[in-house]
């Protein structure tokens, strides 16, 4: 399989396109693998499951679970309840994953809200090995530890699931996410058959903004195709999902976004 | 000495006011240490000191060297001389420290850059032990890898350290730019000996910019008493500085900001 056709079209890249929209653009582009974000499901996750089948695409991954602190008990287990219904609509997709984005302290410590985690990974595990369901860790870029996500590195992923022992506790690299740290290729390698995910963009400068900075693929200083080389070479061989978050792109997302995507991942990653 | 009594004001937190008017603002509100910038010397260090001096203060650091990385051999040969010049600086101020943010890799590839920074230490290294000055390596936060400093966790700080040894090598902790770390409190005691400066202010939710975002210390989620505490675990007891980047406070610096700053410091640190 070549490069270009592990290109996976993350819907949020194009948010103002609803999933019918995109679905049709990924298959008329030739683009063979969809992320889907929940709140774009409109709470059928069958349906949508169809839409995309009958389109013959398939679903690389589900964004997003996780989100685990919340300053009461209750809340928590609020949390955890989304959570399995998180993983039941990534089974009815076939999606092979659920991206777990950990979420931030909430009113908690920052310690307890890094405890607060795995003791929701821990809870919901026996539900996604039995779905069949690769729980995907992804460490967001420290910008974001205090309003999105307290596992900020790639080395607190891989010990998370070094704790959880299962197939189903996997890794999410998120080049934008993790480019800076000086242990990346360290704990790439060491996240050797259990990286559920691979995601790329860019880091343009000077950065827009802290949320809606992200680039194209080419357009800031990741080196992108080391990065990729890095993942490969761990066995990794699955989809890449191109996952950019930019008020332009989404301002500009017309029938010519997906053509320059795949120009631009298969120039850069 | 009580921790009030350890507070520097890092004269960057007004950076509309004259040395002058730092100088004399703090001597009245009774602090005892100022850090200095460079760009506030006029090229006149001497004159400066003697500034600094008459009104009875003290130099905790001056910022900075560092900024290594560099496209050409030649252009990277004239950071080694500024680095140079502000080493003498240092010097002429009286100050222990020379803060380096190490710069962005401008130009080379991000490995590149982060050895040309070690190459960049080793050799000023002597000038600064000559000059009886600390060369205060300083982590910046991962947000500002592409922009400002190639070295982003105190882990790679302390690596530099070890690698440098000597007593001219240590290293700075700013809460700011270190709290997300969660080998912060490892690399905090393993920092022992070689803490050369503890910085504070705060990271406020949410962020209001990537560069001049900083707040007030106990308006963010840092906790920062227990991180004094831990830098005090390991025997340092010098000056703690005040250095907030943030608009507002630059547009509204007036006669009470010393005494907030004191407050807010004595609550929250």
């Amino acid at each position: 399989m070549s490069v270009l056709q592990r290109l996976s079209f993350n819907q949020v890249t194009a948010d103002p396109w609803s999933l019918e929209k995109a679905v049709d653009n990924c298959a008329r582009s030739g683009i063979s693998y969809i992320a889907v974000w929940r709140h774009k499901l409109d709470g059928n996750a069958t349906k949508a499951s169809a839409l995309i089948r009958s389109a013959g695409l398939r679903v690389s991954s589900l964004c997003r679970g996780g989100w685990f602190s919340a300053p009461t008990a209750e809340e928590r287990r609020n949390r955890i309840a989304d959570n399995r219904i998180a993983i039941e609509q990534a089974a009815l997709l076939g999606a092979p994953v659920l991206v777990i984005v950990t979420g931030p302290a909430n009113g908690q410590t920052l310690g307890d809200a890094r405890a607060t985690v795995f003791d929701g990974l821990l809870e919901i595990l026996p539900d996604a090995e039995k779905a069949g369901i690769v729980l995907g860790i992804e460490p967001l870029h420290p910008m974001y530890a205090a309003e999105r996500s307290v596992v900020v590195t790639l080395k607190q992923a891989n010990d998370l699931a070094d704790r959880l022992r299962s197939s189903s506790a996997g890794v999410v690299v998120d080049a934008f996410h993790v480019w800076w740290d000086p242990e990346l290729m360290h704990e790439i390698e060491r996240a050797r058959g259990r990286i559920a995910g691979f995601h790329v963009s860019d880091w343009p400068v000077p950065l827009p903004g802290i949320l809606m900075g992200r680039a194209m693929m080419g357009d800031g200083v990741i080196e992108l195709r080391q990065l990729r080389q890095a993942v490969d070479n761990t066995g990794y061989d699955g989809p890449i999902e191109v996952e950019i978050f930019n008020d332009d792109v989404w301002k500009n997302a017309d029938d010519r976004l997906l053509q320059r995507i795949q120009q631009c991942f298969a120039e850069h990653v």
